[in-house]
């Protein structure tokens, strides 16, 4: 077989996956990776990690060295090298070594495009000083660490309420320095609905972080010593802050594919098909600068995320090499860690469902992380996206101090599997008290949905509640004891287990609206009223679920 | 509708399950429930872990009372009454009531047996005596806390282990006594194959338990003064113990249904089809005492585990009330936690699979829970059974101090989804460095099985090792730094890194048997050696898999 030489440009997450699995599969294959930055295959997910403290060492963060790629892989890794150019006539790059300035060509039989995203700056006034920082990759984290030794800052605020957002948040707050979250949206973590982020909100106001929802950044002013920032906020606010880390999301750096005559999709990431190959078959593409297909709605969408950039990056180095690797859609899983909380969703989200005019429907339940009589259970608070006329699993979120990842990974599964939430319910997952329940959080949340499918249950939702008709009536079924931690206006409370003996207190032409904490005796009392031939409806999720959506 | 009169036998997992479920259901059915002991709704799955100090308050143990589900559930709950028989023709149970000894009947439209499972008492002699116990249930538990309470023994002895068996080991030493555990078979937690029940016996050794693995129990010989056991094993060794725990299996409990002709199957339990009905279709059956089908293999197996049993009662409640749910199989999942160790399984083992003569495949992968520069990562050793020819998952072991729970959920929803192996490659899990990594333990051993089935890896296992030929060479390929752990007799050591340089070193004729820790680097050795003309094998999970199988 003739020497195959492959050109990669970027040599962090899909590059350096693309250079090892092309290795794996060829001795022969001639293999370059080109890196702009100094570091190859560094942990970016761990950077925040370093500036708060959790990770300690500072070198944990880089996984390979070019040295290290050229004794494992043979790989030929030049750091410190810009790629500017493809002529893809030629089959060249043109290369920029960064530290003497000269260019040179390299030549190319397949050529695989890795370089990331990079972080969004907008366009505001005073942005550009030195207290500012966007995270991105190493040298990034050194000037936070930097700034942050030089100035000792008392406060610090990040703008953009994301991954990186929150948890560069999370280090300044472990540093001990007083930090506000400025974000625009009425929501951190876009990928869950804004009543899952309600509790992320608790944690984070809990915490003593100063979090402001709905509110932009509009102009930043540099004291005249250097040594802080007034910030102007578009509420009239100002503020006075040490360090300002602008994290308020990524764009794929497309640049080089397109003054290539690459094809870009419609989110502006580079087009690519289902073996990653852009519109010139010699040229494959990954990771954060390239569109991924919606697993669930078959669309063009833009995931930066480092799993798909990973296993794309493998599966590029198969297709090189002549094999045919079909990449499966992206769900866009993902997970962050919020103190002691975890927040995690897949699939599609209920502002997605809505924006898309998809019919849906959706259960919440908050049970569990394990069994409730062992030690160190926490709730988890589910929340399942579906179709109710087929049951198809549309997405998922969770929230908690305890086994989010897990239920998050279980749905994850489900979905890419094409599972209905009818199958949901025979879900077969490890239980013994330290680590489950007998009947899951899966097998709970799939019990409702199939409920509500089967016309078992009437549901009603927690942003239904404030626009109540004279023909409805609001039932509280709790426990007296209960009602201090709040309740619904105008509710009247029958707790469960007298609802039997007290039915008759309730009117029959009305429509009853039963609520109790989480959904679950909300359930039984439903059942009771419509088999005694009431009308009724449930609030799934319960009060729990209506109280997070105003936190 | 005309009122159904539901007669439920036995009050825990399946039966409660299945009286609450009925009362949603329907108002009007009438539901008695008979319980034989005091309590129902118990949770059988806490006790030990009462027994350990884990769960301090007795109480929560007792998640219904017979109070509670009248006024919840209107449910006739009726402890302390044995079901001695049934007549089918009449539709009657015969009860006795055993505070006063009197007996009744009462008649039933539809009948649901939930009697579970007792434990196994081997006929050795001596085993009846004050000092040896089986624990099933809540009397079971108070019995053996006197027991410890009265006679402060400084020894313990735990013969089986099985989940309550390693339970109770724990309990034990968290009491501060020396225990012993003795098992007939060589491994503990048979629901896994001998080399991954290798790093449980490690730790059980290490917390200093005297762990006698091959040796059975022969005679229990009480000192004269009642103050102890002289224990007789079957390789002549004796033993002498403060307390006894017998706890080497359970048995279906089918005299009822037995006595009353119901059809048992070929394992002993009750035979019920998929809708949970018996031979009798006024009778439906579940929990412990039937036999389920084996999702794997179609045939019927005996699984007494709680999940199983919450579901099978919620759903043969549905069929008696008129609805047509049916049970779709159980894997076996499970999970048993043993000091700071999981141990989890789901779907067919590799005994099972030689005993049935399948053609299986496997792979070992021993790989970080989460990003191993982030704090807290623990080794995840995961073990995938497959079909070489389809993908076909046949099921999967995991062992570990973190996550281990999470992968055979996740194994456990792709299996019953029929994923293969190789769309394993494509799950997209939840990945943030707290919580996993880009490629998930999971991805992993996919990637593992799916170059094993393309012919990109050929594999040799732990078991072949000791049984080379004198055509085949071992190489080492770890650092000489590592070998101070052990290695295997005859193995020449050449560091993965400088293999390009000193390939020469070995024979063109030979295959060559590669190895390293956990079989990573083994793989890279592989591909360079096989892609520059040697034949080799690459012992897949390493020396560590290898390792554990003599443990």
């Amino acid at each position: 077989m003739a020497q195959t030489k492959i050109i990669i440009v970027g040599g962090v997450a899909g590059g350096a996956s693309a250079a090892a699995r092309a290795r794996r599969l060829s001795e022969d294959a001639q293999i370059i990776m080109f890196e702009r930055g100094e570091f190859v295959s560094f942990a970016n997910c761990g950077l925040p990690y370093h500036i708060g403290g959790d990770i300690t060492d500072r070198s944990k963060l880089l996984l390979q060295t070019p040295a290290s790629f050229l004794t494992r892989f043979n790989v030929d890794v030049r750091v410190m090298s810009d790629v500017i150019a493809i002529n893809r006539d030629a089959k060249t790059v043109t290369v920029t070594n960064l530290l003497d300035g000269t260019s040179y060509e390299e030549t190319y039989d397949v050529l695989l495009l890795s370089p990331g995203a990079a972080p969004v700056i907008p366009p505001i006034a005073g942005i550009d000083n030195p207290l500012t920082h966007s995270l991105r990759n190493i040298p990034d984290m050194d000037r936070i660490l930097a700034t942050l030794d030089a100035h000792q800052p008392a406060h610090a605020t990040v703008v953009g309420g994301g991954f990186i957002g929150l948890e560069m948040m999370e280090a300044f707050h472990q540093r001990g320095i007083t930090t506000t979250l400025i974000e625009m949206a009425d929501q951190v973590m876009t990928p869950v609905d804004r009543e899952m982020a309600g509790f992320v909100h608790d944690t984070i106001r809990e915490k003593g972080i100063d979090l402001r929802l709905g509110v932009a950044l509009d102009a930043v002013h540099p004291h005249e010593n250097a040594q802080g920032l007034t910030l102007t906020l578009n509420n009239g606010d100002t503020l006075e802050t040490g360090i300002l880390i602008m994290a308020v999301g990524v764009r794929p750096e497309t640049s080089l594919a397109e003054n290539a005559g690459l094809k870009l999709g419609p989110q502006g990431g580079i087009w690519v098909n289902a073996q990653m190959q852009t519109s010139d078959p010699s040229i494959y593409a990954v990771g954060d600068a390239v569109e991924d297909m919606d697993f669930v709605t078959g669309q063009s969408t833009f995931v930066p995320l480092a799993g798909p950039a990973n296993r794309q990056g493998r599966m590029a180095a198969d297709n090189m090499l002549g094999r045919n690797e079909s990449y499966q859609g992206t769900q866009g899983t993902a997970i962050c860690k919020v103190f002691d909380l975890a927040v995690a969703s897949t699939g599609q989200n209920e502002k997605q469902l809505k924006r898309d005019g998809v019919r849906y429907e959706k259960v919440f339940v908050h049970t569990a992380s394990h069994a409730s009589y062992y030690p160190g259970a926490e709730v988890v608070s589910f929340k399942l996206l579906f179709d109710p006329e087929t049951g198809k699993i549309f997405g998922a979120q969770a929230v908690g101090k305890d086994g989010v990842d897990k239920r998050i990974d279980i749905m994850a599964v489900a979905q890419r599997a094409g599972m209905t939430v009818e199958q949901l319910q025979h879900l077969e997952l490890t239980y013994a008290p330290p680590f489950g329940s007998a009947k899951d959080v899966i097998n709970q949340a799939a019990f409702v949905a199939s409920n509500i499918m089967k016309g078992d249950a009437t549901p009603i939702h927690f942003d239904e509640i404030d626009h109540l008709t004279d023909n409805q009536l609001l039932l509280d079924v709790r426990n007296p004891g209960e009602l201090k931690q709040g309740y619904l206006a105008g509710a009247i409370n029958i707790p469960v287990d007298q609802l039997r003996q007290r039915m008759n207190e309730l009117p029959k032409d009305k429509e009853i609206v039963i609520y109790c904490q989480v959904g679950l005796r909300g359930n039984v009392a439903y059942r009771q009223l419509v088999n005694n031939g009431y009308k009724a409806r449930n609030l799934i999720g319960g009060y729990k679920t209506y109280q997070a959506a105003t936190r």
